[in-house]
């Protein structure tokens, strides 16, 4: 079968990324070109495009060129077609699949062929993902009119998490309307985990199905997520993204009573919402208004981790205690089994402070001390031992996740979307 | 300085429990007798009466007596006053001191004498706690303007946790509005937590102030609660008893959208809702109408954990998991340094196949197995060992958690209410 153009597409509020991948059926695809738009919410909007891991454009202006995450595509598509140097892509014909990431898949357990039923599926999923799929949905539908020639694919954020056992994912509310409302834990950030799962078996010399692992997927929406035996048994977020960990604007889990003592009527619909889209005052108070930057005024953690500011130790003392918590919890969950906890996700990755911060409050629980050198240096590889050697199996590890590359290697190995 | 009689008051939404002490000031007081209420929501109401431990009323038929918890403080204060062989009490004039559990005390870190003031600062936290606090109040009231001769004291439920660190007491929200609107983990059962640290302490031949705990209280509203040092460090329920581990008819901490997800107008005011006590729809399905009761249609924890019905063993593995999760996080937040895991409340102190579920998922944190043997024994004193005897000094008990002695005696430890 002839190699094919994978376009892995990854939409967030203010940013759009496309990485460019060749790939062959069952084979793991090869990066050749990365795009990113930022900058969406908070104008100017910026171009980063590199080709073969070499910068072509740094910080490029586009402004008047993408107000949208739609305008953003067309940008970066324009930047792959007219590069000279990347011949693989002349026209838009030469693109074989386009996947793209989806927060909320609702009761999907694995990627999806976009047709006109499951674009409907997904439309319906906006209800319980108001805040969080219609960035995607829009350069969905894009791709599905202007670029016929290519397949699209739905990867979901929610599908790693298919297996967590119903005592778990069970909410203790009235269980009709549980079923009838889809209301259950469906966690996210699952295609993060799902490379982190894969590079951390392949450090450990051990198959996927082999591992136990305790993973943090730390950015400006953060979680974690128990995996046994390669698979999610449990995370932190939920229903929707908004519970279990605090992020850059959410709280993370708060008493399910706050928000009706913060203001009043936050159970109606906020100024945001559209015919379509339902979201109330409150979902918009604990996912917008919240989390580090509502203790600190700033949603760069790294700054935060960096400070002596009162405010900014409350909120990195806050998140360490937030973080061990879970990671205190998933022990106990996978009955101490655990081959390694992961840092991964820009906080996870980044933030020395915080992962020292964090590993000297586990010793008691048996992971290795830090080490120290490790911890600080630039991190080369995708996945790190920061732990210092000791007696023991487990490791503390940093991975460099990469959710394109994930999705474009879900696309490669499934026979459906080659056919 | 003369001998008191102290009136301990608990009043529940369903039933009102009355222990009489004799008390010398400095000194541990003395139950001589006992009254309970029952069945307020579920009439016929019941009484039941013991005297210096002895069974004087059995299910006592009260219909038509007692259909408030006004009506039940009547009740059992005339049982008291007219019972020959009870001479300590002839007239209300008799009693000295009246101390009532409060589920929600603010800021309050300790006992208050009820004034004036006190009074309307306990109205003002109806608002925080609008399902909760008012049982209690409507009896204050009543002892304030009838029994003109005795002390009222308030003892909170939130008054132990006034020790947790800001940094796990602060929710991640705008702080304006968290101090304006007093919105901040508070914690519950802290009257209980507070026997049973000294109970726990007791039976280890320590101080209270060097022993860390992680103490269950498990009842139809359930908590759990890291102490260190004897003070509490952190505690599941939050800004109000919703928080945390399901109970009965409580969901404990969901996903904070869900209930938008759950039913329309979930914003609106209940139908329960008066003109002084706001209950938004929706904290009244989370607290009244989810829990286990929704999951198995019953609300006796017992039932539920000797049957192997699908739906029962679901709600008791799901209780099972959200419990030990609280303890893996408790044991890292206390670094490891832990005296006694303690099981207390109706379901801790009855259900020993729920006690054996979460220490056999306990031993990769070094709890001992439990000894089978003592965790089915009746449970005889105040504080019993049910793990086995092991290396390490970490022990499994349970704890008959008496709040009302816990009211009495910090009643008679301080002269405040004795001038």
């Amino acid at each position: 079968m002839k190699k094919k153009i994978i376009l892995a597409v990854n939409a967030g509020s203010s940013s759009v990324k496309i990485s460019v991948y060749t790939a062959q059926l069952g084979e793991a695809p090869v990066q050749i070109a990365e795009g990113s738009l930022s900058g969406l919410t908070a104008p100017p909007p910026a171009l980063d495009y590199s080709r073969r891991g070499k910068t072509v454009t740094k910080d490029g202006d586009v402004r008047d060129k993408a107000d949208t995450q739609r305008d953003a595509f067309d940008v970066l598509l324009k930047a792959f077609i007219e590069d000279a140097e990347l011949p693989e892509i002349n026209t838009k014909d030469d693109i074989g699949i386009i996947c793209h990431r989806i927060v909320h898949g609702g009761d999907f357990a694995r990627p999806q062929l976009i047709s006109d039923a499951t674009y409907a599926a997904l439309e319906k999923l906006n209800d319980l993902a108001p805040l969080h799929n219609a960035n995607s949905l829009g350069i969905v539908h894009q791709c599905v009119s202007e670029l016929s020639g290519a397949r699209n694919v739905a990867c979901f954020d929610s599908q790693f998490h298919a297996s967590i056992p119903e005592h778990i994912r069970t909410y203790p509310i009235n269980q009709d309307i549980a079923r009838s409302n889809h209301l259950r834990k469906y966690g996210f950030h699952g295609i993060s985990y799902a490379f982190i799962t894969r590079a951390t078996a392949k450090f450990l010399g051990k198959k996927p199905d082999e591992v136990n692992i305790i993973a943090l997927h730390l950015g400006s929406g953060a979680s974690a997520c128990a995996i046994k035996a390669g698979k999610s048994w449990d995370t932190s977020m939920g229903l929707t993204p908004l519970a279990g960990l605090p992020g850059a604007t959410r709280s993370g889990s708060v008493d399910p009573s706050l928000v009706f003592h913060y203001a009043s009527d936050v159970g109606k619909l906020s100024p945001a919402s559209t015919k379509e889209l339902h979201i109330s005052r409150a979902e918009e108070i604990l996912n917008k208004e919240s989390g580090w930057k509502a203790l600190t005024g700033t949603t760069n953690f790294g700054a935060i981790a960096e400070s002596d500011d009162p405010e900014k130790r409350l909120a990195f003392d806050l998140f360490v205690d937030r973080v061990c918590g879970f990671i205190g919890s998933y022990y106990v969950s996978l009955r101490g089994q655990v081959d390694a906890l992961v840092f991964a996700g820009g906080i996870g990755e980044k933030s020395d402070r915080f992962r020292g911060e964090v590993v000297d409050q586990l010793r008691c629980l048996g992971f290795p001390a830090i080490d120290e050198v490790a911890n600080r240096a630039r991190m080369e590889s995708v996945v790190t031992d920061i732990g210092k050697k000791e007696k023991g199996g487990q490791h503390v590890l940093v991975c460099k996740t990469d959710e394109q590359f994930e999705m474009a290697r879900s696309c490669a190995e499934d026979e459906d979307f080659w056919s």
